[in-house]
């Protein structure tokens, strides 16, 4: 189906100022963008959308999050990390079925097409039900079932990453589907076993997606354990590589930085968790003077609690500001780029979306900008990342297809979803 | 006009846990909230509104902005504050025609209904614009001309504070619409000025507004010049009183700290301000450790840039987890009772707005929770400081009026704001 985006102010990449709005006509053809102001040869549009008082901008790319965990949000929120995790969210995740996940990956990506994300980068605990519930949804995403094993209990650890190899085959080809193996933290994965996930990896020709030095808990108990930080535990088995994002990296040394910076690793910082679970602030002046490709995540609503990339877009570009005391500090052109193209690279999918070119997938969101907040218009670059907050998309397309417009779905039956989340949490128990 | 709001979710207090939600039928009568659940006599609803699938709250309440400011949204970004204010702000400042600061505020109060606030503290510096803005639109607000003067320009001084005097003389009243004097701060108003003004607040039985202990280069500045902190400094002139509003109070000693809480004095905090602006972090723990009565404001749109009071509360409720290191610190339900009853004991409205409890005022917010991020409902408070993004709010009463509903402002031309404010910013030449 042939699109066309007519009259719209759209954010478009540019060799200086990183970005720049021109009012352009963009062709969508063949589920990419065939054309940016001039039509390509043969199209003809089924569908125009005019974009008189509207923006369009590439969709934002959740660098890391856990969508299925939207079940728990606004549970047991303001309690200390332990006892959050291991008094509360744990025992729940224990009780978890299949299925459960599966309506609460719906629910998550209801949100973020709601709010502009058109990828992920999902963790998760239930093979496939998260590729069903993308399958059915059309967004794009990169899956990561998340791993644990250890010298301890060698037949679990073999048998998640087992199940995580079935699932990879069982979904190879699907478009707008790929995979990462997750070796889920230094803190449960042992060495031996991070050794052979990453052989599976390499095996397999995918990337690697894991939680590093998020707490000081756990630099703690790494260095009492190993002797060493995180970051040298998993460099030493092999683990950090062009292909692996690592989340959140808050607590690292300068020569952890130096390490990441040669292997060439992507970073995936959560501004919000991070403050949420009290674990504080990545030095983010040192990553991006590295030159370290940095991403942007929400993480999951249990940490957040929302899977809103505009909200962490905003934090992202403020809170930096108030560290380093410097109100010049990462700009919203700067910020923009980390959560669109830097995602798609640290996904493995630069050049495929994150940004308009000719070319490339047409992932793509359109925002209703005649909003109080959006005015005046001195400079739309900055709205984004300091004044809008999710509610102006309007319009989502992902892969050259429209998923969302003005409230409703065109893929997920909301008030479905809606219910069986409910069920769930009321079958947990966890109405307070 | 009766209005009756039925089988709604609630947002009540309670002395146990700050906050309690409870479905509950709200009976509206001459401008107040004048039966929970239970019909006062003579009530007849011309208005009912249907409750189901909504939240009904307290209107929030900001401490702190300039709402004239919203026509320098999004410009001169990314800059130092030196910069930002002398090189950009402040010269276009002064080509500000007064009617200029009338539309501002207009468009200010657009984005304040339109995301949850109905009563704020606006220092400004054209009098009479901001209050006939006020006095169409409807909502609550607390006035206050922004003061500077010294020895060194006796006369500026004067007129300014004449003017403020008549400003209220003018305006006394006016329901809805009160006022304080507001000296700008230690660096912009001498020992003398300050003295001056605050007996003439005396004699008008008004409170105070002052930015105080706002950056670095403030502490160094006072410091040199009069060898004390600007709170020790405000402390000698006699500013410090229970009616007196303390905006940011980034830089604190522990023994401002103390004066301040001996003083009785409120604090409006402006976290997303300081983080934009370079400033930090105000010492929040320390603020709420000593009993002061802390509120929340957003400050002008120029710093911000929204005057999305419930960004500012969800930066409140996250913010200080981080600097604390303790993911228990500042709960959502603490964060909301600042967000609302506190900012409205600092604005001398306790009692008045900010709760709802029969016999206030019926500024009330009305929001639709329906959206993917405010499910599953595990807990509606947590949900209102962690989840909500502020587009939630559909229905917004002052006084017992409705302002804003689904969309539609009842007493502000939207188009004729938007249209207004773009002339402005070109006249300016601020279109970069």
């Amino acid at each position: 189906m042939d699109i066309l985006i007519k009259n719209v102010r759209t954010v478009l990449p540019d060799d200086e100022k990183i970005f720049t709005v021109r009012e352009s006509n963009i062709y969508i053809q063949n589920k990419c963008i065939a054309g940016i102001d001039s039509e390509p040869e043969g199209f003809s549009a089924e569908t125009v959308l005019d974009g008189t008082g509207k923006l369009l901008m590439p969709g934002l790319v959740n660098g890391h999050t856990h969508a299925y965990m939207t079940v728990f949000r606004n549970y047991a929120d303001d309690l200390a990390f332990t006892d959050w995790l291991f008094g509360n969210i744990l025992p729940l995740e224990d009780r978890l079925l299949p299925e459960d996940a599966y309506w609460g990956t719906m629910l998550g990506y209801m949100e973020m097409l709601r709010t502009g994300t058109t990828c992920s980068l999902d963790m998760y605990i239930f093979p496939d039900e998260a590729a069903k519930a993308r399958q059915e949804c059309g967004i794009r995403a990169v899956m990561s079932r998340g791993l644990t094993g250890s010298s301890e209990d060698p037949g679990g650890g073999e048998r998640r990453l087992r199940e995580a190899v079935a699932e990879i085959e069982k979904w190879k080809g699907s478009e707008g589907l790929s995979f990462m193996l997750a070796p889920h933290a230094p803190y449960t994965c042992d060495p031996g076993y991070l050794r052979e996930v990453v052989a599976t990896a390499d095996q397999l020709d995918v990337g690697l997606n894991i939680h590093v030095s998020e707490s000081q808990d756990e630099i703690n108990q790494i260095n009492e354990k190993y002797g060493c930080s995180p970051v040298e535990l998993l460099d030493e088995a092999g683990v950090l590589k062009s292909n692996t994002v690592a989340a959140h990296c808050v607590y690292l040394s300068d020569s952890d930085i130096e390490i990441m910076a040669q292997r060439g690793i992507s970073v995936a910082t959560n501004p919000v968790s991070n403050l949420k679970l009290g674990n504080g602030f990545a030095p983010m002046q040192k990553l991006l003077a590295r030159g370290i490709n940095v991403c942007l995540g929400t993480d999951g609503a249990a940490s957040n609690n929302a899977l809103n990339m505009f909200r962490d877009l905003n934090y992202l570009t403020l809170l930096h500001k108030g560290t380093t005391r410097d109100a010049g500090f990462l700009s919203a052109y700067e910020g923009l780029k980390i959560a669109t193209a830097n995602g798609a690279k640290a996904l493995g999918l630069g050049g495929v979306t994150g940004e308009i070119r000719k070319g490339m997938k047409a992932d793509l969101i359109l925002l209703d900008i005649e909003k109080p907040w959006m005015k005046p218009e001195n400079n739309l670059i900055s709205a984004l990342a300091y004044s809008a907050n999710g509610s102006e998309v309007d319009t989502v397309l992902v892969d050259g297809k429209i998923l969302y417009k003005n409230g409703e779905y065109m893929t997920i039956d909301s008030q479905r979803v809606y219910y069986e989340v409910e069920k769930i949490c009321r079958r947990l128990g966890m109405r307070q």
